[in-house]
């Protein structure tokens, strides 16, 4: 991030005075993300200057420079002034230490682990000051952010005592990023990762999202996408990626990537890819070896196998465990793990989408070796705006599972829309599995804490790219802020989430916090209300999932079909996974299934995931099921329109630049949450035939003008 | 681009000193171009600031804005101090006048024309001022332009008088862009058009766009690849090319697209795309005044037919002029011009590619409309590293024929070769035809001086994307530079370019800009000499156009393989083009064939693409010709190295982040010029069997290594 000269005033007795000085203010491009240390007002300013009075770090380490780096800029920039290191302690400095660089220090590190840290304002040598303290440089580093983030927000800064430190292991993004540049199912331009000219240039960028990352304690980073090409595995790709761990090494970031499962073949014509052939074990053993030479605390490997037309251990019918442990072989000696996705539906069978993966890995449960963790999607189907939690969790005791959540907006309004997925990470970690009793949490479950487990994670699917701000908007920003704070610390809630967020992006001020805040909030759930409501899910067209699309029936497999998800007919709507369908339910544990089964217990917002119901079927707000249906859309579509509203009130408050990309999004997005709401009520009433309730406008096309609509040129796709 | 804040002392008496101030400098990213105003010295400050002392601008319009705003900023940026607007006339006044704001101009204006200007050092009052004068406020906007390039050169700011008015009327830029977000031979990441997301939201990079090319007097641009999808010319995208057109218009750019042939029948099902049908004529017409109703100054159309697969008039028997006048007729009643490419070779002629654009197109010589100018590559095959000048430059005398010259470096080492394409245009520019005589050069063919035309043009296929440095490279960035200025002045020198952009993009100081332009001077010749020496062409590997191919021969068309261009075989080199062999050499004037007709008397950089010669052919240098070929290729590989030592020397003088672009980018070119050195060498000398000359080293790899190198992910490639 670029750092910023500052007008300081200083007085020189004596001197002329020369012509006012009118600055041009720093234009806000979204590229400082929540690391923007903005001048502080008035009364703020002084209270940080008093506190950050120096820094006292002993040690040279490049993360201990990246850390005390980190607290000169930020000082510097919310206060103009830019703290010395000291080797002493004076009043009011801050102290990095560690047990090892700190003899008998005051504050404990007991239990931060390697990455936690603690932070106590303290006395030594008569002088108060703040101790951030951690076992490691990267847990000071931690801290360090910690602190910035407190200064940023208006927090008092004395009296502090925190500690803090991860559940999850492994915090990672996952960059579904292609060798040629383009990001499958990203919206914020081309890959961040310049494969061309790595690994001798290596541009700011990487730095700037290492910090990024770090200061929200996001680990590890896997740089290629799920479908992946075996080219990643060669030598000069190794090499470029090596380049790129380097940068990330200090920061506490580790490198990860995806492998395609015929590499051997592909890359040195083996015969088979069979996960028992010796040959295949030892060309893998040797490519692990060739990766740990380069990069020598590489992560390890992220599978996405017989998965969409992707090759897998299932080719040479064998099991996943087999491919999975097969690849965990190959990196155990060097310390690294492998992550096999559950994503699996396979294309030959008929059974409901919505199981199959529970159908295929439930059976393996304490198959796996220990350094095999198995990636689950949060819900049963794919990153839908609104998904039960997957069946998976909890069902699998024997098998440490990880989450996978997905950042990027694949439908989610991509770049455009305004939908802080914090409440959506939020829901699904705390659904109750109740696979041990009421309280068995999918947090607990990927904490490791409900069945024992310590190999843990949670992965996010990256929304970033080469965009100036990252993300695609400035408000996609938060979803992967709200991700890396959730994945440090699942019981954070996403409100607190998103007022930290807002104060470090726009301002601790809380005329704009709050109704920041507040547009916030509602906003993934007006979402849900206007694309995909009371349950429904994968009513996208086809392709770039961009838009409605509920009449699509025509793709060659059923469960692409919109059509198969709905099943909307005369009578009613939704998909019957109860016994008298297709008994998804049964794979969740009783309580829960006994709840599903049936309609009137069902969390209404899940209703029609679970079940087929009439139109007349009575919702708690005494609406039958297809006025209720109208109102969401209406509903949804009313809440753009207040955002807008509640944006246009934070104009004098926000700068030009992000308040007009923002404002321009939300006119989009109100105009694509009218069409999402008009196309499908114009599909759904052809359908059951009903007039829309009092109150509610006809759709302003026919449905063919709705259907009619293309996209060749949509982004993320191909 | 961004203004900043800046560090100004200023006095005020009694005030206690605050603590000292550490600034953290301002990165540079390459964002700012030449526009970076950065502070000036301590000698040179106030005497800027005494020059620009208030801004004297009668008169609102957006372009007088626009012109006032970027001297404030200018001046605000070099010294700390912004001019304030004033009413009057103030001693160190900058002034902006034109007939119409300012009766009793002192200044005259005649002979500037729309878009020229003069600065003159003037009295007025008896105050000392600068005056910019102009007929309109876009010649205020180039003179503003001009002014602040004075200021930041440190070229003395008195006794100033200065006319400038261009000669070419068309000075363009072609974006080879796809609606898609990929730039067809781009290196600078994606299309700076987020066609997506406008007409809404219109990001900052557009206005700086503009500023950038009216600050070299670049006053059009076609947004989209001639190779042209027909949805550009649909109404949502002529929406969004409004939005562009009303954001350049202020500055003087006006907005062209091109268009594809068979567009009546894509998008409203004609059946035909024979341009005397007098429905296609109709859907042309309407189309016209559809896109004039949205953009009103709409400049016109660019079209590729027949070449390259494209459709064209000839796919209905009808002539390139036919279809040119079609379209002429369509725009001409709103003031628009069509420009026809005539780069044309057949797929199925087996005569010469470098004769067949003349062959087509002399005999259309004075058939086409008055609105319609002929677009002419610099040379006859295709933007190579050297190319004779193309034989249509003065053999169309009653055709206006406007220039394309490419500055995206498709074939000179795309984003990393430092390659300064200034000598490269000057060459072509200043070739002389002997069309009409002595003297009758590429410019005054061009400019219309020639042969009496009023229309006018030349364009340059852009170079520019989403990179932060929007041209791939620092030193790319020149060539862009370059082509402005002397598209305004074709009598300006590249060395005068060079040092100009030199003093505003790294320094005024003529310690760093010295060793800089020596650099860049050289630097074209360079590539040329581990390339393409003594008039090779199209040797590059196919279809990334990235690296040396000489012995690709296994392509479709005959003119597609390098062995075509080079024809080596065991006793010579070279491609006969005098009449023993293709007589090309016969298009041109009778003049230049004389001197081409003979090896002797052939320029030795143009040798072997006019002539094949033996291997023992006598070199001016003694050398005989396989000598001179391998020399070649090693002056060029160390000519590389010598630029990375002066490089190196500069490192105290550049910042961080730009100095350690090119040195990275300097380690990339010289490892490609050797390959490009020893795969050539490999290949040729397979041919020659010639023992290398003493002193230079064999290749580091056999023929095959080098033919077996695969870049499946170059960039700008499909």
């Amino acid at each position: 991030m670029k750092a910023r000269l500052f007008c300081w005033m200083i007085a020189m007795a004596g001197t002329a005075l020369t012509p006012v000085l009118a600055p041009v203010a720093q234009a806000e491009d979204g590229y400082d993300l929540w690391l923007r240390y903005p001048p502080a007002d008035q009364a703020r300013a002084p209270v940080l200057a008093a506190h950050a009075t120096a820094i006292v770090a002993a040690g040279t380490s490049p993360t201990l420079t990246i850390a005390t780096q980190e607290l000169q800029r930020g000082i510097a920039g919310m206060t103009g002034t830019t703290p010395a290191m000291s080797a002493t302690v004076q009043q009011g400095a801050l102290l990095l230490a560690t047990p090892a660089s700190t003899p008998a220090l005051p504050v404990k590190t007991d239990g931060l682990g390697a990455e936690g840290y603690a932070i106590r304002s303290a006395t030594v040598d008569g002088k108060a000051v703040t101790i951030i303290a951690a076992n490691s440089d990267v847990g000071l580093l931690h801290g360090t952010y910690h602190w910035l983030r407190l200064a940023q927000s208006g927090t008092s800064l004395d009296k502090l005592d925190i500690r803090s430190a991860p559940k999850i292991g492994l915090r990672l993004l996952n960059h579904w990023d292609n060798l040629n540049g383009t990001v499958e199912r990203g919206y914020s331009g081309q890959s961040i990762w310049d494969w061309w000219r790595l690994p001798d240039w290596k541009g700011p960028r990487y730095s700037d999202y290492a910090r990024a990352n770090a200061s929200i304690g996001i680990n590890g980073t896997v740089l290629n996408n799920v479908n992946a090409k075996a080219d990643s595995l060669t030598a000069p790709y190794i090499e470029k990626a090596s380049a790129l761990a380097d940068i990330f090494r200090p920061y506490g970031i580790k490198v990860y990537l995806s492998v395609k499962w015929t590499a051997p073949m592909e890359l040195d014509g083996l015969k088979t890819a069979d996960p028992l052939d010796p040959q295949v074990a030892a060309w893998w053993k040797a490519k692990a070896d060739e990766i740990y030479k380069a990069i020598p605390d590489f992560g390890g490997f992220l599978v996405k196998a017989n998965s969409e037309g992707q090759p897998g251990p299932q080719d040479y019918n064998r099991t996943h465990a087999d491919g999975a442990n097969m690849l965990a072989a190959a990196v155990k000696p060097h310390g690294g793990i492998v992550m096999w996705r559950a994503f699996v539906y396979a294309h030959d069978n008929p059974d409901d989408r919505a199981k199959q993966a529970y159908t295929d890995f439930k059976p393996l449960d304490g198959k796996f070796a220990d350094n095999v963790i198995v990636q689950v999607k949060n819900g049963a189907i794919d990153f839908q705006p609104r998904e039960p939690f997957h069946p998976l969790f909890g069902a699998m005791p024997k098998t440490p599972l990880m989450m996978e959540f997905q950042i990027t907006k694949e439908y989610l309004g991509q770049s455009t829309h305004l939908t802080y997925l914090g409440p959506l990470f939020e829901e699904t970690l705390d659904a109750d599995t109740y696979a041990k009793g009421k309280g068995s949490t999918v947090a607990k479950v990927i904490d490791g804490s409900l069945e024992g487990h310590k190999l843990t994670g949670i992965a996010g699917v990256a929304n970033i790219g080469v965009d100036r701000d990252w993300s695609g908007s400035i408000f996609n920003q938060a979803d992967w802020y709200a991700f890396g704070r959730l994945a440090w610390d699942t019981s954070l809630s996403a409100e607190t989430i998103a007022k930290e967020w807002a104060e470090m992006t726009f301002s601790p001020d809380q005329k704009v916090v709050q109704p920041v805040v507040k547009m916030m909030m509602g906003s993934r759930e007006a979402a849900v209300d206007y694309m995909t409501p009371l349950g429904l899910a994968h009513v996208m067209d086809t392709g770039h999932h961009y838009g409605p699309g509920p009449w699509v029936s025509d793709l060659a497999r059923p469960e692409w079909n919109p059509v198969y998800y709905h099943k909307a007919d005369a009578n009613g709507i939704g998909f019957d996974r109860t016994k008298s369908g297709s008994d998804a339910v049964g794979q969740y544990a009783a309580p829960v299934a006994k709840l599903l089964a049936n309609a009137k217990t069902t969390p209404e917002r899940d209703l029609l995931w679970f079940h087929h119901v009439p139109w007349d079927y009575r919702l708690k707000s005494g609406d039958n099921l297809w006025d209720g249906l109208v109102h969401s859309y209406d509903r949804g579509v009313t809440y753009v329109a207040d955002m807008q509203t509640t944006w246009t009130s934070l104009k004098p408050y926000v700068d030009a630049e992000r308040f007009a990309e923002t404002e321009a999004f939300l006119t989009i997005q109100h105009r694509e949450a009218q069409w999402w709401r008009d196309a499908s009520i114009a599909y759904f009433q052809s359908v059951s035939k009903r007039p829309l309730p009092a109150g509610s406008a006809e759709p302003a096309h026919d449905l063919n003008w709705y259907k009619a609509l293309k996209f060749p040129y949509a982004p993320g796709h191909n």
